[in-house]
């Protein structure tokens, strides 16, 4: 393989996206003007990568008005049927846009909180003890169900909730995103069909695709997910799992009643249903809200936990609770695929954990919390702008601005202008519905590059 | 949930023996004798186990002889048909023997060097340059392809095996194995077909199981794959991939050809098939040898390779290198199960990668290998065993003992003294051919215990 030329990446970028759908035929490209500003990359280079395209078919330039697409390059793959890979390819892209940061862009749509929020802990500080546990077990692989001694600090932190698990019903993953693909891996086949929330938890919806799972919407209210939709999906359909979040909803902020916890448990008892009850954002409310897990105490509900946005999301540790039995299960198949979990990372988190100040450091993260969200609410009632839901605090806000029907629209006008949001339909089950919804996350409403980006 | 009492916990862990067929109509319990000295439980304790097992229809007694497997338990799981998690169990018990250490055992079936080999590399002295990388970038989620830093070292190392790969053709996993399950992903659905070695990585068979793959088997030998059978396979059955490993192959020890090497890289081109090298033991032997990898500059090679044995397995860090098209959908894949790889580990795989001495701990590591051979050998000798192929230095020897037809025999026999072996019949693709040779790691075959154990 030879070195690619820097227009040549910046053509084969394009050329994937064209691929891959994200730009369509007739879509204009960025002016020369507009890359040159976003990339730092010469004028030279742009024209030349553009012309790239041009040779390739891929692009028309028009006459005074800039760059078009023509159409989808011929696919050179062979496979004659889709690979469950293509079904997912519209949540790589959301999910490739953020995992980059751009220099000097404002993120708005991002999912995780400032970086100085979580500073404080300082991980550095905490490697003498992590080798101090066992210098010889830093080598190995771990059990299959995840560090012994954590598992004992995740059992008393979630008896917090009100959710009693012995340390063997609880699994350590690599995040959350990878006990929801074990969850998954367990239950379902292609073809098998799930309930999931929408809005809802984006990344989800790409696992079950990838999975050839048929994922049915519940809409999600206010006060938790529609109980009607619920009721006669389960008696239509028949699906085996629901992924639901009861606290700190993403994308839009809000929390489940306990009148509806405890009608989705009623109905999951009837109809043999397992609710997967998503709880990443534990640590930004310690509330005693209406969490089913605890309600249930793991009978029908498997609790996914975070340390992603409130330690660190670099250690990738999470954790599944469960019937012991079910967690069984699931440290096999986390055993099949990946041996074991990291013991080196598992452990670091389990000395955080044990720090007395791990507590300070929450509900400093949840006092910055609470008053960003009171900043974001203000400044966007300025904006004339709905917000679906107003929390005390939650890192998400889910909101519509007037005259706005399609937010995709918002985010493309935003983006030109680096200003990164994460518009509704990515969050929908149905990816070609137009919201007029965008999330937005609390910590960087206050830009002021925000408020200037609105202006049409 | 109830507490169990340690009784529970022993009948509940035969009984899921029994449910996975581990344990089949007629086997015989450890006596009260074996399991009390086994696992330190008092006499009392086995008996209450017992009778619950009893008290199930599981076992019966028979006077004076002990306790017996009577049947299946009734099956409570409502499902229709089998989910693909109940493919792989018999993986999954060979798997959990091997994470389970139990003091005073000796471990020769074990797929691990010995601590001590590695521990010379003293992880924590590195931690206060993992963190001078960048502290920011600790908290938050990695890019896709995980940390760049890192790619570019692996670039360089994988270049001194004369593999050319740009650092964009470099995607970090967590460890070989979670590698496999990316490609699996990519390239396969439910009856997809793919060609694996036998004997061969049975924690792959474990994954194609799980995944619903047809494995069709291409026998080892001492050079590499046989030809015939890969030729006849690739005719008869259009496989996609080919998952081999050309240098210190688990478990038999051997080199592959370089007239074999070229051999199959132009069956791959006449047949379309991607092989995928897996290299994990590439530290333990830094040959010249016939890398697949290399011969064909990935053109249709995918390289899996892992720090697992050769750094530590509790940080997780491996890499697959391929095209650079390819690279980036299995990228993808990763964004969408796991969003990113654990920077934190990463980092410090790249600090490691970066002190001089790594190759010093290398080549310390390698020494202790060939003497480890050297000396397994011999006593394979002494004790008549036949070895596949007598390699100057592989972690693993493949060698069958005078009068023994069946290993998962011999394996009862020695486990019931505390030694563990891994059979031949778990690297077989059909679990229930009876096989006479056994995977032995070189570092433990001087155990006394394990000579011991030999005589019946």
């Amino acid at each position: 393989m030879q070195r690619q030329t820097r227009a040549q990446r910046i053509a084969s970028d394009i050329a994937s996206q064209i691929t891959e759908g994200i730009l369509r035929k007739g879509d204009k490209l960025p002016s020369l003007r507009e890359h040159m500003r976003l990339h730092c990359d010469s004028k030279n280079t742009v024209i030349t990568a553009y012309d790239y395209l041009a040779a390739q078919g891929l692009v028309e330039a028009r006459q005074g008005r800039g760059f078009f697409v023509m159409a989808m390059p011929t696919q050179t793959n062979c496979e004659t049927q889709p690979l469950p890979y293509t079904r997912a390819l519209d949540t790589t892209w959301m999910m490739r846009q953020q995992l980059v940061r751009e220099p000097g862009h404002s993120h708005l749509g991002e999912g995780f909180p400032p970086v100085n929020w979580l500073m404080d802990m300082r991980l550095d500080k905490f490697h003498r003890q992590v080798v101090r546990g066992g210098i010889t077990s830093l080598f190995r692989y771990g059990n299959r169900f995840g560090n012994a001694s954590l598992r004992e600090q995740l059992s008393k932190k979630i008896a917090s909730y009100g959710i009693n698990a012995l340390p063997q019903q609880i699994l350590t993953t690599y995040g959350a995103n990878h006990g929801m693909d074990l969850i998954i891996r367990r239950f379902t086949q292609p073809g098998s069909t799930v309930l999931v929330e929408t809005p809802g938890y984006y990344p989800l919806f790409g696992k079950l695709q990838l999975s050839g799972v048929r994922m049915l919407p519940v809409r999600r209210e206010v006060d938790g997910p529609n109980i009607d939709d619920l009721n006669s999906l389960l008696i239509k359909e028949r699906p085996t799992l629901f992924f639901m979040q009861s606290v700190c909803h993403n994308p839009t902020g809000t929390d489940i009643s306990e009148h509806k916890a405890r009608q989705i448990l009623a109905l999951a008892e009837r109809h043999d249903l397992i609710v997967v009850e998503n709880d990443a954002m534990a640590d930004f409310k310690l509330s005693s809200a209406s969490k089913l897990s605890a309600l249930d105490q793991l009978g029908r509900t498997l609790y996914l936990g975070s340390f992603s946005k409130s330690v660190s999301a670099a250690l990738r540790v999470g954790f599944i609770a469960g019937s012991e039995k079910l967690i069984s299960e699931l440290a096999d198949i986390k055993m099949l695929l990946h041996i074991a979990g990291a013991e080196y990372a598992e452990r670091t988190v389990d000395v955080i954990l044990r720090e007395g100040n791990y507590l300070r450091h929450l509900s400093k993260l949840q006092a910055r919390l609470r008053t960003a969200t009171a900043v974001a609410l203000k400044i966007l009632e300025e904006l004339g702008a709905e917000v679906f839901c107003k929390p005390e605090q939650s890192l998400y806000l889910w909101a519509r601005f007037p005259g706005i029907e399609d937010a995709n629209e918002l985010t493309r006008h935003c983006m030109k202008q680096g200003v990164m949001l994460a518009p509704g339909a990515i969050f929908s089950v149905d990816r070609n519905n137009v919201v007029p919804w965008t999330r937005l996350n609390v910590a960087y409403v206050d830009d002021p590059a925000f408020r200037a980006s609105l202006k049409f």
